[in-house]
């Protein structure tokens, strides 16, 4: 954190410095995210451009018909429940009622937000601290102030698409009654909560920036920019330096990071439009700009992002900061075709002026195809020295496939315990599933929308992704103040060649005397159907373990290479902790030889074949037992259980065929990858081999020892002497 | 079949007269459902109208790819395997390229037919009845001759659009060859499968009238028409006859109908295009028409099949007969804005001249939508006289919802033991669905892809479906020929209200001394979110009796209004036979009052309340015990159990709220309708009040005694009299 301190403390001289000698710049209202000019540009441009049409009309009906509904400021109720959501709709009412009145200067609009301010004026007063909060710092309003500062950096938007059209009494009433004790409530009762480095800090600190700049009142603004001390240690600089990368990786994973892009992106552009001089886009190398791409980088393409740690599995572009983003992105750091992309997918812009450019541009295009993401790494850790989380694509489009491993630092409260873990999409879903959270979110009769037990004793653990567990415990044993003085480390990354990319990491001391490297191949062979996933996993140990290495997948068993006992008549939990006791055993093998599960997904047959060689066990699971309140969704996973000390887990992973039910249409149910073989392997090297039908036959070697892509390696064994150069060496025959 | 056979003997008449004054007419090839007339006007407006030219260049690609591919013509194989799948590829692709020869004149197409019946006309002769049969009847490349009729079908399409371009000692090899054989198979071989009243049956006649027309055989043609004893009692004609009831309802349901209506309407227009003066269209009040009609009515909003006995949740208007006869009977009966509705659906047409017609009204008209299909009833048996089924249907186009409820005959081998089930199917999916066969159709790796052991030991069974179940046992205890005895009775269907529809049917003696009736309305009442199911399933029983009420859901249980116990650490099934045995036990609970229990599917809720007087048991399932090779789909199911003698199971199905998981939002998860009571019932009416928030109420009296519509009803319940006119009142107070 040295480096930012000194930063951020030239940057404090610099905004100290321009505030003395220009003060607030005399811009008229509003000022945070659309200005008088912009609205009437987009208002002359909505017939030309369909997406801009589009975008404003949902606007427009939607606020149409709130201001026409009766206005309820109820008095604070439970997570999820009616009051909740009620104060949830009102913030984006009014923002939206701000924005149209911007629009048109339709006095109603400004009407319906100052009856509401004035409900507002009147409650808020009377409240105390939310008497159902759990563990969250209350609001007053919400159970938690995260929804109360939601709810000011709204509000804020409206006030200022009004403020001019207020009375000046009217003003003071809404800053005397809410803003400021509300101002008061984020940032000063709860300074811990305001300065801490976490999606909530940056929440808190845009919410009370973005009303400053409204009330034009510098000491929230500073506030804001540098934390209650006001020396850069707490503050949204020191946020936006401590929650992302150098190259602008989000350590929560893309579930969160969509949430923070949203005060991230309001605040930036709200301090780019009030105090240009700042050049807040430029900050840190561009990191606004990195930490954006680098959240939309991280989804699937369909739009959704890559379920990492606590995520939503269908949270996707459509996230208000990713649509704002993609304007504003677009505008400040100019044109750029995966944007238009986005868009696509969006189907809207952002009513401002930078949604004005972006739709200009999205008409004028030739084509729009959605984005074609590259294959890439994200470093992690905010000095990007802690491991980091690699995404392998290929394909174009909406028809990429995907192939995604986490290796870097715990993630805070929200980090799942599942290093080396991988996902796979391809055909358009997640065909290697991460369970994502256990919480359906804003239901209220599911716990009040909350996080529920099972996101603690099975999301969370091992168990529940794909990765190697030991001993059938947890990684750090479950303890998560262990996990976070850790971190994984990447090997190395390689995907020059697009019909073979690889990424290979390392994760040492996850379980005691424990080391472990997984390398992942994604391969393009021309002979066969479809890309294929190759993984070998290596366990470096000091004693005898027992280890378990699942997948996850969706779909119905259609075959395997060997007989298996089901669970017919009773069924019984896997084990007893550590999320085993959330998997019901549904049947179980003893397999010898390589042994191959072929199921359905969609119209494609998937093959895993892993090496088996002694005795392994095959077991198959289902998630939902111990699950009295019907929390879990049930879904199949597969895993070989194995004893043994220095091990290496070789699999294949193959699409194959081509299944339509309505069309009657089965061919290819059977894999053409047959056997892995383990040639050997060491500290130094790992070499395999793979073949199939037609004497396809591939030869794998991989550097195990410290990475270099120029290195000559040599290594023998069982008498056969092995050499290339670099860090892989992959023969297609 | 006494009518049947008079009315056919007139036809045969008929037609011998024709043949005999006019011989065959002397058209041109090709003769049979495409002509050179027609192909020269397609290529002309190919440029005009998009969806005929999408339609056109999906037949050019696959088949420009097909004929530069090696041919295959290998030895027979196994159901769902390569030889199998190749043969029917192998049909696909000459019948393509007939079709393509047709349009460019090209002689690769022509040459590529001429090579793959070379090499048929090797190797048919050589072989035997096929040794991998299992009930069906052996075809010879084929495991069923099923399979080879449909084989002859298409190749006698390729045949005819090649005739003219093949030498005569060419036509001769094929015939004797290949063409002689098959249809000797089909028809002497097996007389009885050929005169059979059944799909096959279907399939085999025109299948040899369709060649027989292309080799002006008249002989052939007959016994097609005719049957094997050209008498009228088996041949194409007692098909149509037999397997539709007066308005065109298929007895085998609607999977099965658009399998029957490819062999139906190929021959039917071949007929027309060689003996128009046969008037095949015409025959027997336009029962074509009207079979066509029944099958499209026969969806749900997706285009989906609404699955009735042994059927594909998945098979839907895309299937190729239904396609075919979008074109033929917009061609053949004229204008009709639901057919330009399911072109859309379909995004073809098909390549003649009745496509030609049906893509130029598609291109003038100023908007094609969905179709909007009526509630409608279809009547069961050949009389009409056996039950039939019923649809309830209220919204527009795609966003229908739908209520099916069967109360017709067994239906054949493929009948399940299903009495007044109903299905639900509302924002474009089954959320009350039918399980569908059993079945992985064309895997081979799932019993070859045929009927698996499961579908008679669970999808027939009468806990499968959505319907009463007595003692735990099935519908006529399992046994096909005392169901086949038996049907269900209509009692009435009223669908004049557009707010109130209802459907009444009774099932008497499916269960020794125990008459059924169950009555479910489509409630519109604009104080709730949606169209609310109301279910009074009334039983009279002679004895008490332990009774299940299941109801399959797909999502998960949100809430309920008890508490339950559930199976946390040890599943077992629910029963030992009748389908029990393969629904695990996950939960329990005892309830004295109405119980209620909501789940999500898709983004709205569903709560299901039962009215409960004195004791109850709720039972909560999951399909997939007993079931040792992954063959079933695991989905949930919810029963109320009760014993009793005769007893009224009054029920709600309300959809509520709204829940998106990205946009993390959810409202309305509680339901607004919280109690029903039975105010009273016997033989000659049913009372009940349904009563909810805000003081809604509604009171529902239904006539249980002879159906009419305008008799007086008075019945006096706890001595309080209710009166009303017709088949039932409701008031929606």
């Amino acid at each position: 954190m040295k480096n930012s301190i000194l930063l951020i403390t030239g940057l404090i001289f610099l905004l100290l410095s321009c505030s003395a000698e220009t003060g607030v710049k005399e811009s008229a209202y509003p000022r945070l995210s659309l200005s008088s000019t912009e609205a009437t540009a987009i208002a002359s441009n909505l017939n030309k451009l369909p997406i801009l049409n589009e975008s404003y009309q949902d606007l427009k009906n939607g606020t149409d018909k709130a201001i026409i509904s009766d206005i309820d400021v109820p008095l604070p109720g439970e997570s999820g429940g009616y009051a909740h959501e009620r104060h949830k709709q009102n913030y984006r009412d009014m923002k939206n009622a701000g924005y149209m009145y911007t629009f048109t200067g339709e006095v109603a609009y400004a009407e319906f937000i100052k009856k509401m301010l004035d409900a507002y004026a009147d409650l808020y007063p009377t409240l105390g601290p939310h008497p159902l909060s759990k563990k969250q710092k209350p609001g007053r309003l919400f159970h938690q102030v995260l929804n109360e500062n939601v709810w000011l950096l709204n509000t804020a938007q409206a006030y200022d698409c009004i403020y001019e059209w207020l009375s000046p009494a009217d003003r003071e009433k809404y800053e005397k009654n809410i803003f400021m004790p509300m101002v008061t409530l984020i940032s000063v009762d709860y300074p811990e909560e305001f300065d801490r480095i976490h999606n909530h800090g940056m929440w808190s600190t845009a919410a009370v920036g973005m009303i400053g700049l409204v009330m034009e009142n510098n000491d929230l603004v500073n506030r804001a920019l540098f934390g209650t001390e006001n020396n850069g240690t707490g503050g949204y600089l020191a946020q936006v330096e401590g929650l992302f990368s150098p190259d602008g990786y989000y350590m929560e994973g893309a579930y969160y990071v969509r949430y923070a892009m949203r005060p991230l992106l309001f605040f930036a552009e709200a301090l780019e439009r009030s105090k240009p001089e700042f050049k807040i886009f430029e900050f840190k190398d561009q990191i606004i700009k990195k930490a954006f791409y680098s959240a939309v980088q991280m989804t699937y393409p369909n739009g959704a992002f890559i379920p990492i740690n606590d995520a939503s599995l269908s949270m996707d572009i459509l996230a208000p900061g990713i649509l704002f983003g993609t304007s504003v992105i677009f505008d400040r750091y100019g044109f750029d075709k995966n944007l238009l992309g986005l868009a696509k997918i969006q189907g809207a812009v952002y009513p401002n002026g930078s949604g004005l450019k972006l739709a200009q541009a999205y008409s004028e295009a030739a084509e729009v195809i959605e984005p074609t993401w590259s294959s890439i790494e994200f470093v992690d850790g905010d000095d990007g020295k802690q491991g980091g989380f690699g995404i392998l694509r290929t394909g174009e489009g909406k028809d990429q496939t995907v192939l995604a491993m986490k290796y870097g630092v715990h993630g805070l409260g929200h980090g799942h315990f599942d290093k080396l873990h991988f996902m796979y999409f391809d055909q358009g879903s997640d065909v290697v599933p991460d369970y994502g959270f256990a919480r359906w979110i804003n239901i209220e009769t599911k716990y009040g929308g909350r996080y529920l037990p099972e996101n603690n004793t099975y999301a969370k653990q091992t168990i529940a992704h794909n990765t190697l567990v030991v001993d059938g415990k947890t990684q750090n044993y479950m303890k998560r103040k262990a996990a976070e003085k850790m971190h994984a480390d990447r090997h190395y990354f390689e995907v020059d060649n697009p019909d073979i990319q690889v990424v290979s990491a390392k994760a040492n001391g996850y379980y005691d005397g424990i080391d472990m490297q997984r390398t992942m191949f994604l391969i393009n062979d021309e002979r066969l159907d479809f890309p294929v996933v190759v993984d070998v996993y290596r366990v470096d140990a000091d004693d005898t373990h027992e280890y378990d290495m699942p997948i996850h997948f969706h779909g119905q068993i259609m075959n395997t290479n060997f007989k298996y006992s089901t669970q017919t008549k009773v069924r019984k939990p896997l084990g007893k902790g550590h999320g085993y006791e959330h998997i019901w055993k549904t049947a179980e093998a003893t397999v010898s030889k390589d042994a191959s599960v072929t199921w359905l997904d969609g119209s494609r047959y998937y093959s895993y074949l892993t090496d088996v060689t002694g005795k392994s066990k095959m077991i198959f699971g289902m998630t939902g037992a111990n699950d009295p309140n019907f929390n879990l969704r049930n879904e199949p996973v597969l895993m070989r259980r194995v004893k043994g000390e220095d091990m290496v887990f070789a699999s294949v992973l193959e699409p194959h065929g081509y299944f339509n039910e309505a069309r009657e249409t089965s061919v290819g149910v059977h894999p053409d990858l047959q056997e892995i073989t383990v040639l050997g392997h060491s500290n130094k090297a790992t070499v395999l081999e793979i073949t199939g039908k037609n004497d396809l036959t591939w030869t794998i070697m991989i550097n195990n020892a410290e990475a270099d892509t120029e290195q000559e390696h040599s290594v023998e064994f069982s008498g056969v002497k092995y050499t290339w150069q670099g860090n892989y060496k992959v023969s297609l025959n």
